[in-house]
C-alpha cells in the first residue's frame, strides 16, 4: 500500500492552508497513494504559541466545515486522509482531535489527543482538554489505523495501548520545531530524540509508523519568545523501525512510501515481544511515581 | 561520574573469562571509571545456543565464587561492579541474574532478568526462571541503578518502571548477535533496532543509559545453527538519547564515557513526560491483548 505525508508550511489563513493541502493530496493520488496523513492543526498557525481566548474561534465542531471538505476530497479520490482538527465540542469544551475520512466521505473515527503539553510557546494545557475517548485503533479501508497525536510520540504507553488494540499501522501527525535561541547541538538531540523514539515504537510492537510534521517559521504573536522554526522531517518507517522515506526539515514535501502488508506477520515472528511481556509485573505502570522506593 | 564498559569475547574457560574482564576493570579504575558494566553471562561462552542439561553444572550461587571474587576486585579499586551471572537459587530453579557489588565488596542487590526470550539460538526459556523481584532499582554509591538484562531492553515497560521507582541510569549486560545467515541489510536493521529502542529508553524517562554486549563467534554446539557473531557496540547514552561513547562491533573494548549528574534534572524540566502520563486510561497495558477490539 502506497502511503503519503503531507508536510507543508500553515500560513494564517486557513482556506489558503487547506488549498495548499488538497492540491497536494490530489497528486499524491495520482502517485497511488491510498492513505494520506496531514500534519497536526493543517487548517491554521500553530496558534498555542500564546493564550489568547479569541483563538477558541478558530475551532469547529466534528462533523463540520473542514470533516465535511476532506471527506468530500476522500470521496472523490477514492482514499483515506487522516486529518488534524481544533475540536469544538461545547462552549469551554475544546480537543485536539484527529479524524478519518473514508473513500465514501464518512468520518471513520476519531480520536482525542490523550497527552496534552505544556512549555514555553507550546500552551496545549490551556486550550486543549486532554482526550476521553482512550487508545482505540480505528477501522479503515486501510487498514487499522493507531492515530496518536504530537505529545502522545513521547510515551511508550500510547504507542503500547494502540498495538494491544490491534493497531497495524501507527500514525503521528505533529507540529514540532525548535526554539532558535537553542544552539546547534541541542536542535540536533531534540531532531535526533524525537526521530529515535518514533522508531522505537514501531521496534517495541512491530508495526509500521508515519509521523507528518509541519514546516516553516511561526513568529510568536505576542513578542515574547523567537517563535518556533518547525523542523519537518516527516517520516514513514517500517517494524523494524527501519527509515523507508524521510522528508527535509526545511520546505514542503509530498512524501510517499510503500508500506509492505505481510511485514508485521514476520517481523513478529522474530520478535515476538508481545508474547514475553510481563503483566503481571506491570502494575507500576498505572502509578504517578513509586515514592516509597 | 566516569563510567566503564567491558566488552569482551567470552570463551569456555571461566577464569579465562573472569581474567580478562579483571584486567579490563584494573585498566577502567586506571582511567577513573567509579562504574563498571560487564556484558551479559560474560563468565560463560552463551550457552543457550542448545538446551542441554550438563549446562546446568555452570550456575553457581549468589553470593557465591563470583561475587566473592568481583566483590573483592571491587573493594580493591574502590568502584562499583555490574556482574551478570547464571545464578543457581535451588535444584530446578535457575536465573539469569545481575549483581551489584559495592565500594566494601558486597553485594548492593540483584536483578533477575524478567522478561526471557526463546528463539532458534536462544533457548533461555529452559534455562532461566522469569525473574521474581521485579524492577527494583539499586542503590549504590554510583547512583539509584535501574539495572535490566538483554531481552528487557525491547520492552518499554521495564525501562519505564525502573525510572518510575527512581532509577537515575539504566544498564544493560547483553548477549545479542546476527546470525550470519541473514542478509546484510537484515543484520543492519536488527543492530539499528536495538541501538535505537535503547536509545528511546532514555529519551522516554529523561536518564542515561549504558548496553554492554559481548563481541566474537560463538558456533553452535549442537551443530544445527550457524552460530552467533556477537555484535558489541556497547554504548553509553546521555537523557536525550544522544550517544555518548560507542564501541567497535567486532573486538573487545574498555568504554569510558562520562556521565553528567545534573543533566537528568534539566532535561527532565524541558520534556516533563513524567507530568503528563495518562495513567487513568493505561490499565491495559496490565492486559494480553485487547480481543474485544
Amino acid at each position: 500500500m502506497k502511503i503519503a505525508l503531507i508536510q507543508q508550511p500553515c500560513e494564517i489563513d486557513r482556506n489558503s492552508n487547506l488549498q495548499t493541502a488538497t492540491e497536494a493530496i490530489h497528486e499524491a493520488a495520482s502517485l497511488g497513494a491510498k492513505l494520506i496523513l496531514l500534519c497536526e492543526l493543517h487548517t491554521t498557525r500553530y496558534f498555542c504559541q500564546m493564550e489568547d481566548p479569541t483563538n477558541f474561534d478558530l475551532a469547529e465542531p466534528i462533523p463540520g466545515p473542514t470533516s465535511a471538505q476532506l471527506g468530500r476530497l476522500a470521496a472523490e479520490l477514492q482514499l483515506v486522509i487522516v486529518a488534524s482538527l481544533f475540536e469544538r465540542r461545547a462552549a469551554g469544551l475544546y480537543h485536539n482531535t484527529a479524524i478519518v475520512l473514508e473513500q465514501n466521505g464518512h468520518i471513520a473515527g476519531r480520536y482525542r489527543k490523550m497527552h496534552i503539553p505544556d512549555d514555553p510557546g507550546y500552551h496545549e494545557k490551556y486550550y486543549f482538554t486532554p482526550g476521553d475517548l482512550g487508545f482505540g485503533p480505528i477501522d479503515t479501508s486501510a487498514g487499522r489505523l493507531g492515530i496518536l497525536v504530537c505529545w502522545d510520540q513521547w510515551f511508550p504507553e500510547a504507542a503500547r495501548l494502540m498495538a494491544l488494540a490491534g493497531a497495524e499501522i501507527l500514525l503521528f501527525p505533529t507540529a514540532i520545531g525548535w526554539d532558535l535561541t537553542d544552539d546547534a547541538a541541542e536542535r540536533k538531540r531534540q531532531q535526533d530524540a524525537w526521530i529515535t523514539i518514533q522508531r522505537a515504537h514501531a521496534i517495541a510492537n512491530g508495526i509500521p509508523l508515519l509521523t507528518c510534521n509541519r514546516t516553516g517559521f511561526e513568529p510568536d504573536p505576542a513578542g515574547h519568545g523567537a517563535g518556533i522554526r518547525f523542523w519537518g522531517s516527516s517520516f514513514a518507517c517500517g517494524p523494524q523501525g527501519e527509515l523507508l522515506a524521510q522528508a527535509s526539515s526545511d520546505h514542503a514535501q509530498i512524501l510517499i512510501a510503500e508500506i509492505e502488508d505481510n511485514r508485521s506477520e514476520r517481523v513478529r515472528r522474530i520478535w515476538p515481544f508481545l508474547r514475553d511481556r510481563r503483566i503481571d509485573a506491570y502494575h507500576g505502570l498505572l502509578q504517578r511515581y513509586r515514592d516509597d522506593s
